[in-house]
């Protein structure tokens, strides 16, 4: 897909209602006379697809170059066996010790300068050629084992690539390899001097063996050069991961590829590793992870609200983002079950919640929900994380809700996802900037994009959210919660849209080497969009602005924008500037508004583009995926759903609890 | 006392009341020429024993092998020649510079990587042999020169052991202890890849050298290793202490030896420490630590309101911790005269406070209570530490009420203690376990025994704490607020009983590799209680359940498990699933309850064993040592105590100020 | 003026009104063709200073030894050229990669342990003999070149001194040269082993190649260790700018020398520094230095009121203590012009705020108040920070503001500053007794400062700040808010006053090795105030006591001492131990009261002075410069200044808003 422009093509993958249920497991940590009677019982339960092996080198390859792939061969016949499709996961997450023992290098160092070593997993460095190496040669072994069985439906590479704040490493190889990349990059230690603005503070280097990791300086580094070592360390990161796909692709021709991507996980360009990908995948866990999205001090009531069903909108917000990636295909690969291990608290779902979350899933599109894992292990890191079953074997309270989802896919005969009528632009690089200089402590563009996309959710409207690469020209309303920096064919297509579109502020802030736009921001947005940013200011907790919207009032906080511009403002802040200009359908928001101010923009903006918004009440989201529109409830209490008089209900009722799912078609 | 079952045997101290009194003293830190003068007031203030020597390495052997005894002798001399018993510390806390400047190596490496040096004090690793050696060398000098003096009544080992978090150290050469310790432990390491459960994310060990410490992996390390480091470096630290106490038991027979532990210390299991003792002693600063035990955000209204006299409790776990550990005999060796210097914040005790603490060391069965210290210095660290007299040699407010407890004791004969109607069951590998592992924030094993403790001691009744090797058969009532592990002797002890128990959360949730019992848990302690825990949840501040407890209503927080069982439930959950459950006088509480319903729990438990609980007033505490009832006054409002109308009170009367105790003898 | 006991000889400076503005400019970061047009506006926007090249070393000397002077001659000609004076920074705070290259062993070493590397600034440690003279060849060849040079009116040595905590460094060379400097200082270690009590823990050292540096220790190192380790510090660095002095003065005849120092930067004394600077010059940042005074979670409240201000007494404090350090004389070196880049949050000023600013530090005395920085860079670490000019060379709203001030300054003749009525004693090695033994976490000797400071400011009387080495003989009223230690001659001249003279709590606290006086604090205060400090406390956040002054209460946090004296209180605390003694005029203060009991404390005092103390609303301030007085206004409210009915303004009127200025000659 590399070079062109993609266009989610919703509808491409089968949908089988019989084969949208999955589990992961591990054949090595189980005794083998158990693998029979496991492999029955999930064919059972109605699981379609196993994915397995993503741990295991050490027991395909003990000792250097011994490979043992007896008790692999017989899992995959056992599996198989049972009718089960097999993924199958490169082991490289955990690489075994006689590697690391005879590679020591590859060990990766943290931001603090420390090496870390051996005993948990990812414990390489992504820019380490050896380490790549001895990657390629695991992957290719078992791709040339396994590539062609009739049991192997496809591959995972690796395992939640970046987790444990692992994509950057700080060791010498990683300096050598940085040096070679802006090489590349620059062409002339010259050019990169000029690019960054070197001349301040006396920076410039006399080569690129002279630029060293931005992790060690005095006070900060130059943003420049931290904004290049994170783009390098994506690189750094799809390379990796292209150099298993290229052997995944000759060796085992007609399984697909795909990677289990981690929620909020922002060290490297998802969409460009995902090129190589057939669809993506992700790991969902929904409460675990509420802690790690709301992470801000004023958001202690939302997780206490949530703690055992999670965030309305969190599952979903990941759902629409990777389904972006694979066209409008994606599989939810982990999907949590129960109480899970690692979060700071780790509360039960709420009955019913392992039911919801698989609904959502498939609302939003996915083509399978596949739940972590089988059983629960009795040791280790992992031995307080559920699974399907207790480590006694009893099936855990999540394996109830899975086989109610499974019993009630068989009368259900899901249609592909048609394209949302809101799209929203989501951007790597620009995470990267922001996360490189904030301005504010807590201007956080994950959350930025997550307030707006929430918004729009409240108001019951669907969502995709899309990238740089995408066609935008058809959607109905297109946000763009901010965009610092970009290719000057992405602004060229921005700027070609007539259709409703709204930007948020520090879009065009930045050029692409990390400077500000000669014409100062929006930079290129301001052909579209003719404004000035003449100042921009970030707030402390406490401190905002009124916003005049009418006769209504709001607040601004985090973050605000003086405008210069001859353009109308829907919204002014109380000195009269204003803080939401708009030319026809174009529209630009200088500020950060609360979440009621926001949700009062929406819906304008979804008026306006000829949308039906409706406030939903709290915690009650809404999903359609083909004729059928889904309901699901996170309040406390039980809700009646908003489907209109005739509908006909295909899962639940008009009425449904807290936990609780309705679907239903429009007649 | 290797190898039995140990039974607290309390009275074997002689209760002789002239001699309940001691002061630390630090000959070599004053000039020679006052040394008489200190003497000879120590004694006439009442004071009968004196700490020294426990720092003054350096003094003793100022060269390596040039020992310089004169001044200790003449010291000695002059203490005993006023009358007053000595206790000698061995040094070995405070190794000099020339040792350190030989053996860099045995300098300690902190859980970041980094070593520490020479300049405070505890820089060694105990897994070092060369330090070992070189400890033994000098107690046996020590030992050799004053083992047979006849003023010499006793023997503290070094000091402290563990304080500033030193139980644990990182380098190399506890790497390569801790590998011989697991070659011991396992035999093989296939042994110890099946009992760690190694399949797990690749992580299996070819041999114990591979094997590395737990401070530096990416994420956290596999649980069994870091619990099996834990066990290792408690081991060290007991072995390091046995190697002083073999020389002092053969070198100074007949003389008592002791360590002065500290509160709150988990990092090793000073039973098996006090093992090697007569009897433990420890430090007791009630408000300096106060801090350290309610380190939890929602304990700041608890620590304004206790500031100055400390928490009603705090002190009183330590005296029933440390008793347990010399078999009804313990000292306070450090006694708070006032206010210290290493605390965030350090007030002034209230009038009265040290003379209260005094008492209630004494009402829990202190044989002495020793000041800490005779003056306090004007320079180095603890300059700002007060002592009994000021810098300049003028008492301080402690040292008056100090001579008024020496006073008030010379009319009083105190009985032995007798053993108390609950025992609280704590154990040190449980708490490992759960920092290993806490599975949510803030479940804290200290602080579930202390508010399992503190419950009790608000109803009046007197509390034994007692561990893994102690006999509970006699007990009316044994409280295990936590079980995570135990040998099988302990689980068949403990199931033998008929009396009233009561067993907290997670009790019998890990087998002894850190695994999760085959039956789950409670594991061994299900043939007691026939129950199985299905499902366990952590809960954030703020979230809790609701639960029902005959027509009142309480809470759990923290921590809630789900059970399944067909055993009566005296407590459920809002949903009706068993929140307490028994089996005759066996009960399992499956929640951290809030403080109140803790107590309404007690209050049925200590009921049903013939007990007569009776909530006392907040800050008012009762103790009973033979015929007398003390009470202690922490609350800021002058109290009643609860004395029967014809008591004889014998300190104190009726209504005790703040800071005050009364005594008095039932008629 | 090494020796003597200065005197703040008020007025030296010329006050030209036409020359009291400035500007920060970076030639080497525009293109050449733009600096002309620079130039011409600069001079016709009323700017007469322009502060370069202090950043430019790489440019100056891009390879070792070869000097490029080529631009930097054009650039002071074009400057020159157009009437500006410019002002040199020496541009040893950014050394060249090359410098680095050659010798890494310079790169500073972190409290940490880690060193830091090139890509930023600040990147040397002040121990190293090679940086130093690296650094005295570089001002030594800028020198030569342009110390005669007509258009050249000062140098600025190096820039912010201390800045990102840079002052001490903890590498190996560090610790020699601390070596040396105890050794000078003790002539012998066992001088050193007694001064330090390092009996204590056996710490002794047998040689002064022994002594390592406080950062490494297991717990707190010895307190003389780490107060002589920060005395050691701030000699390196008044060491390091006396090399360059040196050379200037030599070098560049008639030209002032001068460093701009930062805001509450505590590191190194900069008393001792500014004796070899005519005077000393600061960097006012009003708005992102709010965080960094008041860093206390009890400011929460304040900081929202001011975000968008400043404190009353933030940039007020400083200016009187930077003119302290010149007699009289200070500039701002560095002015905010708008909205930062570095504080946690950087939002806007209000409408007027930099006139505001500019206003209030002439009002206090400034002789040139310089805008930092020209033109906003479009590049680099502080491309956030706002200039007088946008990136795009748009004047930003600083430079409307700056215009403004050059307008009024026109019709306005400054008279020189007189002395204050009020001296406040600040002192930077109390600065460091405190850092090093707090004894209670917020106890904050600058806060402390601060605190008495602003409640004299609130009562509409100025202050003069002085150190150790002023004469203190004429100030009606002279306020000691605490001085640790000091030598003998700073307490007799304090002893000799008769005139009103308060001090505060912890005064004479420590001998000059750290140690507590003989006679117990406040040591050699006691002469003059015959009191005995028996007890201090220290008290965390809502623990108080009440103060009883007259029939009003009070309270009073975090630090409270237990006085023993026969002298009369004026203020005790509630259960009637003295809180505030006097003998005559002479006054101590022995705890820390809440602001408004404060004020009543200065407002007594100003009055027993014979001066009109008159409290004024929030956030409003008056100063006085010669026949004018100013008024500043940082109430959210329009505010009516207090002139007299007859007064004429000249500056502003009787209302102005937040943000407004007034000023007015009594008649």
């Amino acid at each position: 897909m590399a070079g062109g422009v993609f266009r989610l093509t919703h509808g491409l993958s089968v949908e089988r209602t019989s084969e949208m249920l999955g589990v992961c497991y591990y054949p090595e940590q189980w005794a083998e006379a158990r693998w029979a009677d496991d492999a029955r019982r999930m064919a059972d339960m109605g699981l379609a697809y196993v994915r397995i092996a993503e741990f295991a080198w050490a027991r395909m390859e003990p000792r250097e170059g011994e490979y043992e792939w007896g008790w692999l061969d017989r899992a995959i016949e056992t599996l198989a066996g049972a009718g089960l499709k097999i993924v199958l996961g490169t082991p490289t997450a955990t690489p075994p010790y006689w590697l690391i023992a005879k590679y020591p290098e590859i060990l990766p160092v943290g931001i603090d300068g420390r090496q870390r070593g051996f005993g948990s997993r990812r414990h390489v460095s992504f820019s380490s050629a050896v380490y790549r190496r001895e990657a390629r040669r695991i992957v290719d072994a078992m791709a040339t084992r396994y590539g062609s069985h009739p049991g192997v439906a496809g591959w995972q590479t690796d395992n939640e690539y970046g987790c444990h704040d692992t994509a950057r490493s700080y060791g010498d190889l990683d300096r050598e390899a940085f040096q070679v990349w802006l090489a590349e990059r620059y062409g002339s230690i010259e050019a990169l001097n000029e690019a960054w603005g070197n001349v301040f503070w006396s920076m410039e280097y006399p080569d690129f063996g002279a630029v060293g990791l931005p992790n060690a300086t005095v006070t900060e580094p130059n943003p420049s050069h931290a904004l290049d070592f994170a783009r390098f360390a994506s690189d750094m990161v799809v390379e990796f991961n292209r150099a298993q796909t290229e052997i995944l692709r000759r060796k085992s021709p007609g399984r697909f590829i795909t990677h289990n991507f981690m929620q909020r996980t922002l060290t490297f360009d998802h969409f460009r590793l995902a090129e190589d990908l057939d669809f993506a995948s992700w790991d969902s866990y929904p409460l675990g992870k509420l802690e790690v999205i709301f992470d801000d001090d004023r958001d202690a009531e939302l997780k206490r609200t949530y703690a055992r069903v999670g965030h309305p909108d969190g599952p979903a917000f990941h759902h629409d983002l990777y389904r972006a990636m694979g066209n409008g295909r994606f599989w939810v690969m982990e999907q949590q079950p129960g109480p899970v291990n690692w979060a700071p608290w780790n509360p039960a779902p709420v009955s019913g919640a392992v039911r919801l979350w698989t609904w959502e899933a498939l609302a939003h599109g996915a083509d399978v929900v596949s739940y972590f894992r089988w059983r629960q292990p009795p040791f280790a890191q992992e031995q307080m994380h559920t699974g399907l079953h207790r480590p006694d074997d009893s099936p855990d309270f999540g394996a109830e809700e899975a086989m109610r989802v499974a019993e009630e896919l068989k009368s259900l005969a899901l249609e592909p996802t048609a394209p949302a009528p809101v799209a929203l632009f989501f951007d790597y690089q620009t995470a990267w900037t922001y996360e490189v200089q904030p301005q504010g402590r807590d201007f956080d563009y994950f959350r930025l994009c997550f307030d707006w996309y929430s918004a729009v959710r409240r108001l019951g409207i669907d969502v995709d959210i899309v990238g740089s690469g995408h066609d935008l020209a058809d959607y109905p309303v297109v946000l763009v919660p901010s965009l610092a920096m970009a290719e000057d064919a992405v602004w060229q297509r921005l700027g070609r849209r007539t259709k409703t579109t709204l930007y948020g502020p520090r879009t065009g802030s930045k050029t692409l080497n990390m400077g500000i736009p000669e014409t100062l921001p929006p930079g290129p947005l301001a052909e579209t969009l003719p404004l000035r940013v003449l100042q921009v200011e970030s707030l402390r907790p406490g401190v905002a602005h009124t916003l005049r919207i009418g006769n209504r009032t709001g607040s601004a906080s985090r973050w605000a924008e003086r405008l210069e511009t001859d353009l109308d403002a829907d919204i002014r802040f109380d000195d009269g500037t204003p803080a939401l200009v708009r030319k026809g359908q174009q529209r630009y928001l200088a500020c950060w508004p609360d979440d009621e101010t926001l949700v009062d923009i929406m819906t304008d903006l979804m008026r306006d583009a000829g949308l039906e918004p409706a406030l939903l009440p709290d915690g009650l989201r809404l999903r359609r995926r083909g004729s059928i529109t889904f309901a699901f409830n996170r309040n406390s209490q039980a809700m009646e759903v908003p489907a209109p008089a005739g509908a006909r209900f295909v899962v639940g009722g008009r009425t449904i609890p807290n936990g609780g799912v309705a679907a239903w078609r429009d007649e």
